[in-house]
């Protein structure tokens, strides 16, 4: 592999002029850190859900010391796409400082994005730019001010009588309301589209999946099962979030103009929100559905026709009110991949109209939901 | 001291859920990791400008190992207000997993906020928020696409016929336009006082103050110097920021209603893009003017009358051009606060109107840049 420093370049995740982590042509990717007094000091690539490794490989990888006390890698070429990791500092997970942190895994964690040769719907291009706006609310549900971010498309504050429809999009486990945009690049992505002609313009809602009343303990969603309470976060999207935004900015605020998506954790809530409010969302997004309750192939306790309240039960019914039911998933990952077939085969079995995408050679990780967004979103409001 | 983690609280700098560090009543503030392969695990207080300490003392501070392999340490009480700080893992810099990261030394870094006993102006009250936008733009300065964060008001949404001023405020050497909302708590500081009526509804633009142009090498604004030629930063706010904010908001696109205020490297910036560009702005606010060229007491080559092209040569016409010069700088960071009042003594002896704030007990930290925007935001746009 080539490690000539003059052919390779600082990844895009780095802060504002660290030379390390740097991509090569090949895809290798070399690590530095100025650490005299460490005993070891290795690369970690971040661990997926089962344990699967990352683009980045397995790890940990072991970094060589030199006389000044400067540790050095390069790593085997890499997946293109987004990838956490950490340095070990004798043993002791840490970020790498050259690396800007990313919230994942429930803390501020590096990562290296790996650039895809010749691709670049996802890169901040010479087009028109929406904003990502922040905003502050206060949660009945939680008793707490939170904060959503709002990507409006450009021209929305020089088109005063157009109204918009409206997409929520939410992270996945351990990540927050900032993963969409810092990872996945969503505005950009919606950005490109819009230049290309390709998406109709709509404002995109992120927030935090992560809502708890005071006192409550925390509980991971699940997918498949029976009749439950709503969780907190279910109640502020309903309760708190959707009617602020349709009374902040100029939405077209209907059923028909309101679709969910989610990935990994995000896309259990997705499915769990939207199939219980059909009559506030008509289109629907499941990124990388974790198959560990239901849509696992060796799994044969989930039953299509009771799912989520009996919402399949009526194939015609539902057809008829769901624009769009999305299922997306990475062929690298391949629990996820074989249960989201699974799962729209055991709903084409009973006539429900889904619609799926397989990301080619991308395990569970942002390169996967960027891809799943720029399928996903030209779908949308065509209606 | 009290070290009853019944008394204690995680610090509002924790990430979602961490609780540690934590904060006891007294301002001593607990540490803890567990890092059972760790020889040594310090806590290493930020370093200020000329090796002073900041608010949680010099340090290191070695934590104690139990039997587990987690570490644990309780620091003396600290003054209140934002310090960062990272943890040495045998020796190595490192954050601290349970901080969020803020951008500064120019990387991400840990920080603890310690609750100032009896303040909530910087706190997010009940009150009306105004949004932070995220806005892109490319700059034909430095040829790349860069980023400013706008606040907009309560209200701005609402009231289509309304313009407003705007205030360009700047953040401090190693860090970046996020810095004055995450560790400044900007946004809802003026939502405080726009709630509490002592504020003119107002714009705020936050940018990076570091821009090169294509193989340009990075240098250090300096105080006081002679004429030079405008620095790639003063091209970009005058050349591409201000035009774009004023096609972009409703602005009063006059220099009667704008101003600029910054923070040490940022107050150094705003001094000199304020005072050749007195077309543009009318009121100017430095924030910690860093001593190192100029202001110093020790220093007897800053000739106010020909400092700056000579700006301060004409009282008369100074005085009636310029609405607002503020200087401030907490009385912590004693060179700072001595370096601030005689510049200002030396304004005042040749007859230029210039307010002064001392920041009571802080030091070269966002504790004085939060109190000193509470003060100047309030003086701004009364003419």
């Amino acid at each position: 592999m080539s490690t000539d420093p003059n052919n390779s370049l600082p990844a895009p995740s780095n802060t504002r002029g660290a030379a390390y982590p740097r991509v090569h042509p090949d895809l290798s990717v070399s690590f530095r850190l100025e650490a005299p007094t460490a005993r070891t000091l290795q690369v970690q690539p971040g661990v997926q859900p089962d344990g699967a490794v990352n683009g980045l490989g397995a790890g940990p990888y072991d970094m060589e010391r030199d006389d000044a006390g400067v540790w050095t890698i390069t790593i085997p070429p890499a997946v293109p796409g987004f990838h956490y990791y950490c340095l070990l500092i004798d043993g002791v997970a840490a970020n790498d400082p050259g690396s800007q942190t990313y919230f994942g895994y429930n803390k501020p964690t590096s990562a290296v994005d790996i650039p895809e040769p010749g691709v670049d719907f996802y890169d901040a291009k010479d087009v028109p730019h929406g904003e990502v706006r922040a905003h502050w609310y206060h949660s009945a549900a939680t008793r707490t001010w939170r904060r959503f971010f709002v990507y409006t498309p450009p021209g929305y504050d020089t088109a005063p009588e157009t109204r918009y429809p409206v997409l929520y999009l939410q992270h996945g486990g351990g990540e927050d309301e900032t993963g969409w945009t810092n990872q996945g690049k969503a505005n950009f992505i919606l950005d490109n589209l819009l230049a290309a002609g390709q998406l109709v313009p709509m404002l995109v809602v992120m927030d935090c999946g992560y809502a708890l009343k005071p006192g409550e303990v925390p509980q991971m969603p699940q997918a498949g099962a029976g009749p439950r309470p709503p969780s907190t976060f279910e109640e502020v999207i309903i309760h708190d979030i959707i009617p602020t935004v349709d009374a902040t900015y100029r939405t077209l605020a209907d059923r028909e103009h309101r679709a969910m998506a989610g990935l990994s954790m995000g896309s259990l809530q997705t499915l769990q929100i939207t199939l219980a409010h059909l009559d506030t969302f008509s289109s629907i997004g499941a990124f990388s559905v974790p198959p560990f309750r239901g849509f696992d192939v060796q799994n044969n306790d989930f039953d299509v026709r009771t799912a989520y309240n009996g919402v399949f039960a009526d194939a015609t019914a539902f057809n008829k009110q769901v624009q769009l039911f999305f299922l997306t998933a990475g062929t690298a990952e391949e629990r996820f991949v074989k249960g989201i077939h699974h799962f729209a085969d055991m709903l084409g079995q009973i006539g429900i109209t889904c619609e799926t995408y397989d990301s080619p050679g991308t395990a569970h990780d942002w390169q996967t939901w960027r891809r799943s967004l720029h399928e996903f979103a030209p779908r949308l409001f065509r209606a």
